[in-house]
Formats: C-alpha cells, sequence, structure tokens
C-alpha cells in the first residue's frame, strides 16, 4: 500500500524520502526522484513530515519508537502521520512516543485497498493533533478522495473497525443471497445485477459478486483481517455493551471460513462457509 | 405506487383506462386524459395489456380472479401483467387463471418504492409468458429504468425476497454501526459520510442514516412488510436447506421492533431494537 | 410408539381393542388379549374411549375424519384422545370433527421417545375436553409417569413445541462445547461427566453425549423432526412477535446438518453441522 | 465461597490455618478452632499445602505473588491449590511463580456455587501437579463432591469456561421458553414442570425456573460474570476457530441484559432482555 502512495506523492512533485526494511523495494521510487535514508529516525530528521506505512501494529511500533525508530529522528516542528491500520492502543503508544519529543501526531487509518491506492482514492480517518491534520491535509488529499478528523487518538481507529464490521456482515449476507438463488433455480449473475440497480447497490457487491459466483476470492483484503476486524469490533461494542448480534453471527461465518483453510483468500470466501459440504443433499 | 406508474404512461402519451376500487383516485389520471372503466373485467375487456398494482396478495387475487375481475374480460391475445408484491402461490395462482382464458401472464413485481416510481426509475422482476415480457418491453421501460426475465412464474417473487433478505441485513447491520458509534463517542453522521465514499456505499445508507440518527423513521417501506419479506425468505431458503443465519439473527430484530410498536413506521425504525431499555445504563 | 403404549395397557389388564393400517403389526398385539377391528370407525364404534397415535398430521387427520374414519363410529358418551404430535391447526381441524358428533375430544400428545414409551414413563400434554382429562386420566397414568391438562386445543401441541425447542438449542450449545473441548486438547467424555454433576446436567446429555463423541447418532428422534419443530416454534414466536435469536441460530444449524443428508439420523447429529470442513484446517 | 469450604475442612477436623484482608472475617472460623496467620506469606510457611480463594485473577495474583505474598513463604514439599476461577494466562502466572520455589501447583477452579460449597457439593477441575492432585484429594472430597484431574495448567480454567459457556446458552434458550408461553398463553410454571420430567431436565432450570417468572433474579451467579464468561470462552473458540454461533447469540442477549442494568443481579436476569420494552405491543 505504502508504494503506490507514494508514487502520487512523487508524481504530484512532492520532496519526498523513502525508507524500507528491503531496501530494493525503494529502487522504482528513487528511479523516480526519491531520496533514501538507510533509518526511520533519519527520514524523520530530514524531513518535516514522516509518513508511515506498515503491516500491522508490532512493525508500527518498531518503525515510531524502536532503535532507529523515527522517534529518535523526530522533534519540535516535525510531524508523524501513520497511516497504518493498528488498534487504539498501538496508536496511543506511538502518539505519546512521538509527542514526548515535542512533534506532533497524527492517526490516518486508510479505507480502500490497492486499488483505490494507486487511483489517490483512499479515504483518510484521521484522529490526533489538529494541526498537523491542517499542515498535511493538501498531502492527503494528494493520496485520496476525502479525509475526515475525528478528534482524539484512537477514534481513526475505532471509525475504521466500525466500517468494516458493517462490510464484513454486508458480506455475509449477500452471500447468503447468491446461495439462495443458486438453490431456489434463480440466476446469482442476475441478483447481483439487480442489486446494482437499487437502493441497496454497493460497489463491493459488482465487484466481487461475479468472482464470487465462480468460486474464485482473489485477495484484496484478506478473510482473517476482516475476521480480525469483526473480533475487535465485537470487543469495542462488548465494552460499551452494545448489543451487534449481526456481527456476532457474520464472524461466526468468518471464524468457518477460516477453520476450512480460506484465511489468505479474500474476505469474499466467507461464502463458502454457507454451502453445504456434500454435493448431493439430501433435503426433506 | 399505482398512481404515479400510470401517470409516467399517460406523460409517454400511451392510451390509457383505469379502475380503481375507490373511483376519485382515479379522476386525477382522468383529467390527464385517462379513459375509466368500473370493473377490472371492463377495463381488460376494453385493453390489450392490463396492468394491475395491489397492495397485498389477497387484493390482487381478487382483482384478477373475483367477481368482475379480469380473468372475466380478457382471452386469447391479451396480456395480464401482475406488478403487485405477492407470494409465488399467490402469483401461481393468477397465472393459472388468466392462462386458463386463453390470455398471457407476466408477473412483475417491482424493485423500488414510491420516488422512483414517480421518476420512472423501478426495477421490474419479471416471469411467466415471455412472449408477453416482450410485448410490454416498451411500457415497463417508461415506467422503470431496468427490467429482468426470470423464468417461471414464481421466480419473480422468490428473486424479490432476496433481494429484500439482504437488504433487511444491510438495515440491520448498518443500526448496529451508528449505535456503536455513538456509544463510543464517535459522530454517527461522520459514519455516514466515510460509508457513503467507499466500498460499502449503498444509497440506502446516504438517504435514511440522517434520519435513523434523529431517531426519526418516515416510512417509505413499512417495518411490517420489511419483516414479513424477512420471514418469508428464511421459509424459502428453509424449503431448499440454505443456511441463512444473518437474515435470521436480522429477523429476530425486526420481530423485536414490531413488539415494541414500530411496524408502520419505516424498516430503518429496526435501530430500536438494538438500543438499551434504560438511559443511564450500568456498564460493567 | 403405539405399539408399546398398548402393551402397557393390556398389562395392567385395560380391556383393549386395536387397529392398523398393517395388520400383521397388531398380531404381537392380538396374542396377548388385544381385540381387533377392521378399522378406527370400529374401533371408536365398539369403545369407550378410542386413543389415536399417528406418525403425522394427514395421517391423523385421515383415521379421525377419513372414510371408515373414527368420527364415523363415534358418538355422545364416548371420548377421542389424540396422543400423535400434530400442529395447532390439525388438532382443531379433528376436534372440532369429533366433537360435531357429540363424543369429547382431548389432544394429548406426548414428550418421550421410544423407550420411555416402553416403560410407561411418556409425559401427556393434553388440551380439549377436560372431562375427558378426567375419565381417561388413570390410563394415561398406566403409559406415562406424568400428565398436564392445559386448557383449549391447541395448548398441548404450542406446549410441546416449545420444550422441543428448548431442546434443539440445548443439543447444538452442547455440540458446541463438545467441539470446542476437543479443539484445545481437552477429552469430551469429561465434559459430558463434569456436565452430568453440576446445575447444567440434562438426561439427554449424558445419554448421548458419548456417542456424539463417537460421531454415532443412531436415531431416537429424528434430525429432521427437531428442525421442523424448531421451525414451527419460530413460527409460533413471529406470530406474537417474541424474539429468540437463539432458538433463530439453532435452527440455522440443523438446516445445515440437513443439507448435510443427516435428516434421518438422530438429532444430535446437529454437531456435525460444527465440525469443519478440513481435516487440517489453518488458523491464523 | 472460600468461608463456607474452610467450615467444611474444620467440621471435618482438619488442621486448619487462615488469613483474610479483613481480618473479622476470619474471626467465626476462628472461634470454631482454626488457627490465624497475618499474611498469606505466613499461612503458606506454616502449612503443607495452601488453598487460595480469590474473587478475581488479580487478587489471585497478589495473594499468590505480591508482597507478604504466599510464594515468599512455601518451598519445597509443600503445594499450593488455586481454587479461585480466573483465566489461563493468570493461573500460569501463578503456577510458575509458585514452582519456582519448588513448591507444587495445583489449579482448581470450582464449578457450583454458594449453597453447594456449604453442602461440601463442590466439583473441582484441577490441573497442574498431578501429586500435589493425590495430596489433596482427601481434602478435595471433603470440600467437592467430585474432582477431575486435567493436565496442563490452564485446563482447569479452559473446563470451567466451557461449561459456563454451555449454561449461558442454556438459560438463555430456556428464558426464551419461558416468555414464548407467557405470549402464547400457556403457564410458564407447566413448563417448569414438564421440562423437569423429561430428558432436557436440568437441576438450573426447577431452581430459577419458578423466580424467573415473577421477574425476581437473586444473585448467585452475577450476570456480569456469566456475560464475561461467554466473552472468554468465545474468545477461545476463536483461538482454535471453532463455529459457535449459539454461544455467540446468547452473548449478546448478556450485554443487552447488561446495557439494562442487570449486571449484579443473577443471570437468569437474561430473559428481560427478550421482552419488549412496551407492555401494550402491537403485534402485526
Amino acid at each position: 500500500m505504502g508504494s503506490p502512495m507514494a508514487h502520487n506523492l512523487l508524481k504530484a512533485g512532492v520532496d519526498l524520502t523513502v525508507w524500507n526494511r528491503t531496501k530494493t523495494k525503494c529502487d522504482p521510487l528513487i528511479s523516480l526522484g526519491a531520496k533514501y535514508k538507510p533509518s526511520p529516525e533519519e527520514v524523520a530528521a530530514s524531513c518535516d513530515v514522516t509518513f508511515a506505512m506498515l503491516a500491522d501494529p508490532q512493525s508500527a511500533v518498531d518503525v515510531a519508537c524502536g532503535k532507529h525508530g523515527a522517534a529518535n529522528g523526530i522533534g519540535p516542528g516535525k510531524g508523524y502521520v501513520d497511516v497504518s491500520t493498528v488498534d487504539g492502543d498501538t496508536s496511543k503508544l506511538i502518539s505519546a512516543q512521538i509527542n514526548s519529543t515535542g512533534a506532533l501526531f497524527l492517526e490516518a487509518p486508510v479505507s480502500g485497498s490497492k486499488k483505490p491506492a494507486e487511483d489517490g482514492q483512499l479515504i483518510f480517518l484521521t484522529a490526533g493533533d489538529k494541526a498537523l491534520y491542517e499542515t498535511v491535509g493538501s498531502l492527503l488529499d494528494i493520496m485520496g478522495k476525502s479525509k475526515f478528523y475525528l478528534g482524539d487518538v484512537g477514534n481513526g481507529a475505532a471509525m475504521k473497525l466500525v466500517v468494516n464490521m458493517i462490510m464484513g456482515s454486508m458480506m455475509a449476507s449477500f452471500s447468503e443471497g447468491l446461495l439462495l438463488c443458486e438453490k431456489v433455480g434463480l440466476d446469482p449473475d442476475v441478483l447481483v445485477k439487480v442489486v446494482s440497480q437499487g437502493a441497496i447497490n454497493a460497489p463491493m457487491y459488482s465487484t466481487k459478486g461475479p468472482s464470487m459466483i465462480q468460486s474464485l476470492y482473489p485477495t484484496a483484503f484478506p478473510l482473517k483481517h476482516q475476521q480480525k476486524d469483526l473480533r475487535l469490533a465485537l470487543g469495542l461494542a462488548e465494552s460499551v455493551s452494545q448489543s451487534t448480534p449481526i456481527a456476532a453471527a457474520a464472524n461466526e461465518l468468518y471464524k468457518v471460513a477460516k477453520s476450512h483453510g480460506l484465511s489468505d483468500q479474500d474476505f469474499s470466501a466467507v461464502i463458502e462457509a454457507l454451502k453445504s459440504k456434500i454435493q448431493h443433499s439430501e433435503n426433506q
């Protein structure tokens, strides 16, 4: 995800310095004019604003707070924007470390996967230092189509969980509809078309429906991540005693799909959890 | 619903004859040039194609098969298109009666409520005599934006149930998201905006979200009808042993909402089923 | 079920006349002293009280109201006790027919399967004419260990549905526990023992747990009947807008089990619906 | 819980030394012959085997591993038996600390609440050092009616979670049945009686049913603890990708009950989560 975002910044003429654990991954960007520094610390020391995009919470903490991490190079007048998707606690930990140097921190997880990243169509769910939000607004606008400022650190992560909770339930419900069509002799392709015309039309259905009908699940968002987000959202709901029976039922289906070995396929593979084990089922 | 559909036919210059149980409801159409006949029988006798739009299965049967019903006036070379939403069995009953006169029958329930009807943006889910489908295609195109031919009588009703099943689950899931936002201190209006930008954006969320946040549910599609459709869809799924745990969980919420006296409000009032009974809840 | 019940009446010295569609099934009873009549009509004509035990609603109606049915031979001063498990509507239909002859009617579905029938340990859930309930009390006591009078016809059927609804949910929950034990490395046989010692001990768990652990489901109560009862109970709940999310979730599991071809196995086979499709699952 | 257990040991003639954070709570036991020591450290130093019964994981850790905790007084040849209900991780932490002194450790959470504790009818789910299990067997038999040895530390906690998961689902299902009876005009007291006669009879139903019908929930096991155990059990199931839709649906009901302010009432108060908000509901 980080690479197409950086491309878009370069294309817009932004003065960019890059770093990656695997230096060769930076080469295409360097060939397009990006500078390179050998550690997050040196990137942060040489730039006004540092963006971090990491795959998981532990990496996000390491790059921000670890040995040669950004916190060692950053300081007053500078900003750190973490666009990784991490839980609220991790975000607060990084925020505290960055703020302790006098620098500003913005949590900015993105909604959108690879294609929107390439097209500069991401959505940023930001929270933290509002001054930094305003400073980097034009940069976010290069990489995304919209941005939201949500207040205290942790709120960006929470909003993303709520969105992904709804997404997971919708995909499970859509799967029920596709299979029900098949079982009663209706063409599921027509369901995709009918849905695409009405009040419940969501881009996700048109994008993924046709491949789901062919039992193909090319990974855009891994099923195990969708299940993890449902689990975290259920935890969030539990912490405030909010009943979420739909999300709870959906989570069970993603767990079934995981137990079927589909963790690394696209989350639309949840449809497999609703299929019968045997082909010639006896329905009485 | 029937009135705006007739308006659109008249505006397009179609030669139209109307009937309604309450004659005064026909007056606006008559003033625009429609003819009037005092019974479905006489409408069917004087027209090539008769469209029926009734509120419930019993009325649909009465108008087609009852005393002075359309079946008494119809015959070979004519067609009967029922655009009411009825169950498959009712549709088959009417179809058999119409076909027994030598006339053709098309089941054509619409997806879309009052506004799309006015704007000629309905979606027709048709099934039955394909020749009649082709005959009335241009008329359906005046009243709607798309039409699907689904094969045997009963398939139109079944497809509509599947669509409404997904719709009911989506609304329940969206309700969970809105309430979870509120409980954790996020602005639910922002959730509506974020959702509207991404892969799960559905027109329904943007239309109904803002009023749901204000606990207002102006009726476009009554909650009791949404619950009935979920129940019928669950019955359809059961008849083919298709597991639909999301729809089953959603149905329970609509039942709760009904038991709270919300049957005649919009189906978005399902959100009330997820709210705590007491204001100052004790969350431990 | 009827045969062991009749045996117990004979053993107690009751003057008994029997009939079965397949006469040979009556032979063991006849050899023990039972009389035989060639139709329900003649049984009803020659006895003070007629008991009916049929496999399904249609047979119950046929035997009571059909050609040569009991209603033709019954009349004032006689009683008809239907111990079949039928829905409330069927029960009301038979009741009306019997009452119209001047005879009394008692609906008396039994709780308990083959073994309790043999041991005279059935539970009778009766409803209808209270005078008949009192007349046949001593006979019910021979065949069962307890009897309940529940008021209007239909109430016996309804009570049985509620009991079976709870039973279906309990079995699904118990299945979750057995499989969870296995997955985390606990011995499910120990779970059966622990459960049998405490507040949640139910005879069903001790009876069926050991065979469930071996994936054996010898049929005492067919899974398809358990699923049908859940469906009817959900319908009953829906008719009064009572939310029953546990029963709804359980019903989905029985549907899955049916789609796996387990309809005719014992209802404890619902555990199969919760097993992973693949052996070496990838859990991430 | 600790006090009645200690009483039973004293009554059986066991040489007992006690400690409690609030010394006056020990007075009744001291008057019956128990010795007293002013810290867990001194209890452990002066006894062969130390039993700990604490209300929550944090207290269990404090008493075992804190300042003046048991680990400071214990050593080779001695044993530490923690009968508190804690999570597996806490149990492992305490186990490691105790074992590091050369002493043996046994995790032994109990199944059963206050009344079984008084009656010496508890069930011990033990795990850890088997030699200690054998040493204390006769003492466990004084306090309980049965004991299970489950292997590695953590397994006692896990087994208890599975049992409580089933218990929580059963109570939710039973609540559905009681309310469904009321709504359709059946006497829920009769349901309690019918259930008590058959295959699904569990002591819990007979004990709690009558008060549930009167909307009374005197606390034996607090609802918030039942909900916590469901949450932990769902977490356990998730860790091995075991689908548990019934437990997930039940958990949502306990969350609703918590949001209604019922956290400290008995877990049977979950029935309130299924009641309509308004009295004169409109059921359509």
